[in-house]
């Protein structure tokens, strides 16, 4: 490699891995998570999921909750951009009744299966449910539901991800979210390259696939 | 127009006028003040550059100043972002040693002169000393420097921009921001149509442009 100013960007020149940060209670995270698999399949780059909770996240940052509840204004604003937003990505929409919904159950699921073939799968079920749906995700049913949806063992699943064993994974990855600097969902990283926002995933898929120059 | 439900997002047919509001501090606003002439131009989009202050909005939403100040870990990545947008835009940056800079004479002079066929050549000039020289810009000196290059009359501009006449614009130019609900710079509506930030200029000139079917 050739040296470079600091302050120059540089991509990676093979493709590497995308760590995709996540809450399912969170709008933009819907357009990322029912997008992010195919895009980066297309472009041979692989994923890592990496659920975690905001909650905590905008608590430490001294936020009561979303900005878009916080603030009204950028609240109706958010509104029309993911109606525009999921009509340009022809994703289904509705504004759910609960925002931001309760999620704590299909998170620790996810955080369970975080490395199995079927996470992405299981991501945009109980996201479908939350922001196309419109119905609550927090439950055993609706986790039991989306889990046979998928032909999976509902109930050794949802024990597993309860046990002793696996419960704590959620609150090691808020930790590690923390951490690592993340402010609001989705993050994505390439190694320590950060980007923000599911305006920033044709971006990251890029970079990681060494097509960013600069 | 054929009817269609409230949720589906409908462009106009014709192309019209992208209101443009920015802040000569706003480090968002610097990329699209210096891309909006040409990308609206290519798409036959006329542009009405309308400059505000942000701080009297953050300060009504309750932030001691920018997002990016306020919270040390946006900060953080806000800066890696600059870099990297620039770099695809092919623009200078460099993070200015003052931040937010006060702006108030050539926010001014951009109300005074909003309507002249210069004001684009002009707010480019100033955001240039801003983020690609790290120049004070709210200077007599600066602002009649600026002028000066463009071939403008700059002790005239000045002395009409301070006038009785026109030094109230700027302010009105806020109170009319807060009024339509602008949290933000850049932002851009047409009509009633609302885009915050840069990555929505693309988009704002597709929707202007009558490009956007859904």
């Amino acid at each position: 490699m050739s040296e470079r100013p600091a302050s120059t960007p540089t991509a990676p020149t093979a493709p590497r891995e995308i760590d995709f940060w996540f809450d399912f209670a969170s709008n933009y995270s819907y357009l990322s998570v029912m997008r992010i698999e195919q895009a980066a399949a297309e472009a041979g780059v692989p994923v890592r999921w990496q659920p975690f909770l905001l909650g905590p996240v905008f608590e430490r940052l001294g936020w009561s909750g979303p900005p878009f509840v916080v603030q009204k204004e950028k609240g109706a604003y958010v509104k029309r951009d993911m109606e525009r937003l999921c009509a340009r990505y022809g994703l289904p929409w509705t504004w759910p009744s609960t925002f931001p919904r309760r999620a704590l159950l299909p998170m620790r699921v996810a955080a369970f299966a975080a490395g199995e073939p079927w996470i992405g799968a299981w991501c945009r079920e109980i996201m479908q449910m939350n922001f196309a749906e419109d119905r609550e995700i927090d439950t055993p049913e609706a986790v039991h539901e989306a889990l046979n949806r998928l032909g999976l063992p509902a109930g050794e699943i949802v024990a597993a991800a309860l046990s002793d064993e696996h419960r704590s994974k959620l609150r090691t990855q808020t930790a590690t979210a923390i951490e690592r600097g993340i402010f609001g969902a989705p993050t994505f990283f390439v190694g320590d390259e950060m980007f923000w926002g599911n305006d920033r995933l044709e971006d990251v898929i890029a970079w990681a696939a060494g097509r960013t120059s600069a």
